[in-house]
């Protein structure tokens, strides 16, 4: 809830302003083992939300939802070697069982390929068992020190996609799918104009040939992969025996893919949209979409004001609008104004005796502040006027993160500009960097290759590093 | 899939029974951690129709969801003196994290009122923060050595319902209106008709005051505990210090509650209305509800076929029905029936050249085997007589359910009708032994007091075990 306190601004202390939004605006809470999180239902919410608009996209797809369990042989993390090299040090070990010593160690999941190959291997026979498309609503852990609630906590949710096929060329396909539709849901859903693109090799999931990504730019101008997407090529069917008889009774590897998306898209969000008031949360995803506020002095007012804002309430919640009504008695308008603008809600009404007669009501969006934002409107056809808003909030919202991003990404071509770019945002660049030349990079500006872009311009040019001929572009960006 | 053996009867070997038709209708899988239950698309689906019927009659009492972590702090379940003693033996204990052995151990939840009570005392300060109301849909851990699937896993998934009140007859009323939900979820979605009743002292849940519970009979007599709703009074509050200012400003300890339904139900649903050719879901949950068949011998058959089968399908799914076509070219119709019979789709449609010609298809119904349950209907109007048939399977489901549930529930008032009752069903009677004469009976017969019904007859009578007058009616049953 907001307190009186104002909100550090954006430019003064980006960091603090987004953990004291997290906070205040109830999304979330540290929980009592370091590192881990609680989402509170606010925040909760809004993650069923984006569940919701993702399962649906990958069942279009054809892939069904299946639970497996979050406890993992030691063993099978060692068997595919670039894997147990990425993760061995980020495990939660289980030693212990039922008042027993284990025999083998138990890991909790940091991520399910190991368990799904297993499976998959016992699964898979036939060319007619591919492909195999299942997808685990779940979470994993990962034991990270420097914890940001949303953005990196001990254990977080997401979704992970594992999929087997019969040819290297449908897993590529499939690879590619799931990417497009992380940026269909980011663009979509979100308003967040994320980049698609393909990780350098030292940026790669550890166990792929090729790992895709949306990378979207968060306001602070530093980037955040915001959903990634894997073909494993066979090395982990090779790892776990993945085979099947193809149609001319030979016997062949799988191909594999993965891909998830996780809680960490909630802070791409917040740090997408939100501004020195709080978050503004897209109309699409919003918990609440619409907050009414009644406003009356006298008893003798409560009741018709109450009235009023119930029918309007039951209106737009009967034309499917999500709509929260705050009745709280202890509180002034002007403070539930101040806590549900932290809060995001995209559009507000505020009814009052006024407005009653006049038959209309102060409708308020949360993209535009102040006066400007603030319009009156006629009770008639309210449904319609506040639908119409939303759409108009959540287009609204894609321009204005999509105008941030292009100005705040620049063509460089030496490194001096490059230095200076990625102070403030991306670095657009030719590249001909061998991977320690990469690393060099990042160890004198923070900046990473965030993708090559899948969108490549015609032609060739030169490596602003190196001096070298370079044949595609990359784009550098300090990350979270 | 079905294979060519024949399912062993539930007469001949119930549990035999059981193990096979969940693993060959693709319900579930083992897990490689012992104990470990993979769920497949098919039984996930189940569980996801069952999340849903809950999650939205939850939020109906103004319930919110919300995550918490998977991570206790060891010290956390050992303020709860009962609690502790009740979930010790199960837990499952991280050592080591991220390479690091750790200062505290830390269990993997067994169940949440710890940590929830550790949160809500900083959540809670004030009566305006009351009641709070939160369930979590999560997995949780009991290291079990006796595994079954669904019925009884190491880690199995669940939704954990946590509310916190002002007053102990608040918290009493939330603990009976939980059980009522659940009651009304598995007799009006699930087709299985429980009886609601309190469990004894002997049977609660570790830490609470009182537990309600559904008990439902199984299709071998037995009874399986199909939700619980547990009253914790004070014990929790004043364990984790959950206080809050009241309206004199005084400070007072909150009243709390829990409630968990688990996978397990997936258990209750297949033992209860199953037959010896396998599954029979009820059409309300099952993740389809309608099979299409397209049968032909020839190709020139095979095209008005499908085009036929894909328009029917195209109407049903129009119509809100949840359609699988099974156009698998490899096997026969006389295959494809016996898998979908043992995967319990609640109806079947076949459709061939002669049906095209006269306009109808052959409507088939689970629940009522051979020539008795097909008839021949047209193919107008078929979505609107599918709907009408699915209703009807569904109440004859819980008919049959209930009958079998009464008829084998007997009143005995003395031991020797007592012990033949328990060998095949539940016994209904008059009760007044001590906690030391109860557990007496269990070892004895393996019977437990199941429940005190919430109905009770009015009057009392003579306790069947101890001659001593009574004034409740129990129901005993060997469970599992």
């Amino acid at each position: 809830m907001a307190d009186k306190d104002k909100l550090v601004s954006r430019s003064e202390d980006f960091n603090e302003w987004y953990n004291s939004v997290v906070l205040r605006a109830d999304m979330a809470d540290y929980g009592p083992v370091r590192g881990t999180m609680i989402v509170k239902p606010y925040g909760w919410t809004l993650w069923e939300n984006i569940q919701q608009a993702l399962d649906q996209r990958f069942k279009a797809t054809g892939v069904q939802n299946a639970g497996f369990p979050m406890f993992i042989p030691m063993s099978f993390l060692q068997k595919e070697a670039k894997h147990v090299e990425g993760f061995a040090p980020e495990l939660a070990v289980v030693t212990h069982g039922g008042g027993q010593e284990l025999g083998e160690p138990i890991v909790v999941r940091p991520t399910s390929e190991t368990i799904i190959g297993h499976t998959y291997a016992n699964w898979i026979q036939s060319y007619r068992d591919l492909p195999l498309l299942l997808n685990l609503w779940n979470s994993v852990v990962r034991w990270e020190l420097r914890t940001k609630l949303f953005l990196r906590t001990l254990e977080f949710y997401w979704q992970e996609g594992h999929t087997a096929h019969a040819t290297a060329v449908e897993a590529a396909e499939r690879t590619r799918m799931m990417l497009d539709v992380y940026a269909d849901f980011a663009i979509n859903e979100a308003a967040v104009p994320v980049i698609r693109g393909e990780k350098s090799e030292l940026e790669r999931f550890a166990g792929a040939n090729q790992t895709l990504t949306i990378e979207a730019m968060m306001g602070d101008g530093k980037a955040l992969q915001s959903g990634t997407s894997h073909n494993l090529g066979q090395n982990f069917a090779k790892a776990f025996d993945i085979q099947y008889l193809d149609p001319n009774n030979e016997l062949q590897y799988a191909w594999t893919t993965s891909w998830g998306l996780s809680t960490r898209f909630v802070g791409a969000i917040i740090m997408t949209h939100g501004d020195d008031n709080g978050l503004i949360l897209p109309p699409r995803l919003a918990p609440y979409q619409v907050v009414i506020v009644p406003i009356y002095r006298k008893d003798a007012e409560k009741t018709a004001v109450l009235t009023a804002a119930q029918r309007i309430q039951q209106e737009l919640t009967d034309a499917g609008i999500r709509v929260k009504m705050d009745d709280r008695d202890n509180l002034t308008p002007g403070y539930k104004f101040n806590d549900w603008e932290l809060r995001g809600v995209p559009a507000r009404i505020e009814i009052g005796p006024r407005d009653i007669e006049k038959n209309s009501v102060a409708l308020a969006r949360r993209d535009v502040p102040g006066r400007d934002g603030k319009q009156f409107v006629s009770q008639d056809g309210l449904a319609a006027t506040v639908q119409a808003l939303l759409v108009d909030i959540q287009a609204s919202l894609l321009t204005r993160a999509t105008q941030f991003r292009d100005e705040n990404t620049h063509d460089v071509t030496n490194y001096d500009e490059f230095k200076t770019a990625v102070q403030t945002g991306f670095a657009r660049v030719w590249w001909d960097g061998s991977n320690q030349e990469e690393l060099k990079v990042k160890e004198e500006t923070k900046a990473t290759i965030r993708c090559f872009p899948l969108e490549q311009p015609e032609g060739s040019g030169t490596c602003f590093y190196t001096g070298r001929p370079a044949n595609k572009i990359a784009i550098f960006g300090r990350a979270y």
